[in-house]
């Protein structure tokens, strides 16, 4: 899959569609399979028990295989996802980022598929993992 | 299935367990089944398209799950979502509510399963629909 | 929703396409929102313990959805599931049929998304749940 | 993670505890993170387009969750699925064995959490995903 948007352009991108967390959404490499993004956690992210929300790590995810997607189709604001399966697996440490590496495993004409492992920066033991499909726009 | 919480207990309940989205979600009614929740959307809810964002029904649906088995089960603030599965199937109306009529399908000692449609207010078609498993913490 | 082919259409259409479980599979009902199929248990379904293999649920949740959409579609035989999420959650009781109960939430153009309750005949709690994506070939 | 049972160790528990499909169930190799079963694929497994039917994939997907599950944990049989999710992503070969690569995510006490990519043997790329829960008996 040839790479159509690097990093710098990836975060350019991502800054702009997502002017809500742009503080907190940092992409910080695209791999050979997808890409990695941090989130860096913020009080607005905690829940009770003193961890991470259940939505911050599905905004993790979803954020990941979105640009994972567009790294390799360019720009395309408009790809919506229509599924996603999430399991929450291990209680993430409160005071450190998030870390979610995506790899695509399809990426078709109209959908593509990925998977997303989640980490509590610095962990070696993934605290989430995600399925998901994103529906891209016809041209 | 007994009810151990009303509704205005739940509302009590859910603006001390999640301040950060108090002006956000109010539980509407409790049902033969689960219950219903509103989320009022606001500007941090919308995403490129001028729709709903995904993590926002996605935080419906989960908070729609997590009240319904309190509901049942009383006010145990450390049970924690171990598995969502949510089909995004139509976009939402962005200047409206979003209304999440939960269902519980199983609720054991340790687990409970259900499922959620979502729908933007005076909609008669769901836009998304997430079945939620949550893990019930011991006595 | 228009209803294209009728219980007696399906129940042919099923034994033509599934010949493999033309005994075993019978559509009871077309209902306001999908369909209702039976599942004939027999030797082959079942697995350590005396229940029900999760194979044999699946394929009755998958075949409920399959059918649903083609009531309402016509006879498309090359309709694909893209994906199936599946709860197991109670134990099917050995000796008496399954029932699935489907409702179609979406018929798209280019998609059907549905969910299926499944029962063992006679019981009032459904034994596992199921919402599953049917992609629908282009005519 | 400790290794329990090895592979011939599996193979002759696979067979005890499935014994419709022991002809078709060979696990071929124990991973760093779970194990590789082969599905030979026969006749039954067939579906309309000359394809490979879904539950024959989620079959593969679900006995090799069970079986990378109790590599590490000893024979339990009465370990069950609790949760699926599975994605189908392209179509597979008719003529080949189904290979089903699983690693384990989790391990806990009472639940195990794994992944599976699904390849017709020699394609590089995966034809389906699926993610499994899977509950463990208590001692």
């Amino acid at each position: 899959m040839d790479i159509k948007m690097n990093v710098a352009e990836l975060n350019i991108f991502a800054q702009e569609v997502f002017p809500q967390v742009s503080d907190q959404l940092h992409v910080e490499e695209i791999t050979d399979q997808g890409c990695i993004i941090r989130w860096k956690v913020d009080a607005s992210n905690i829940r009770p028990g003193g961890t991470i929300s259940g939505p911050t790590m599905f905004s993790a995810a979803d954020v990941a295989a979105y640009l994972a997607t567009l790294s390799r189709i360019g720009p395309e604001a408009l790809a919506v996802t229509t599924n996603c399966s999430i399991d929450f697996m291990r209680k993430p440490a409160a005071g450190v980022d998030i870390i979610a590496d995506c790899r695509l495993l399809k990426l078709g004409r109209v959908l593509s598929v990925s998977d997303v492992l989640i980490y509590s920066e610095g962990e070696p033991k993934p605290v989430a993992r995600a399925s998901l499909t994103y529906s891209i726009p016809p041209k």
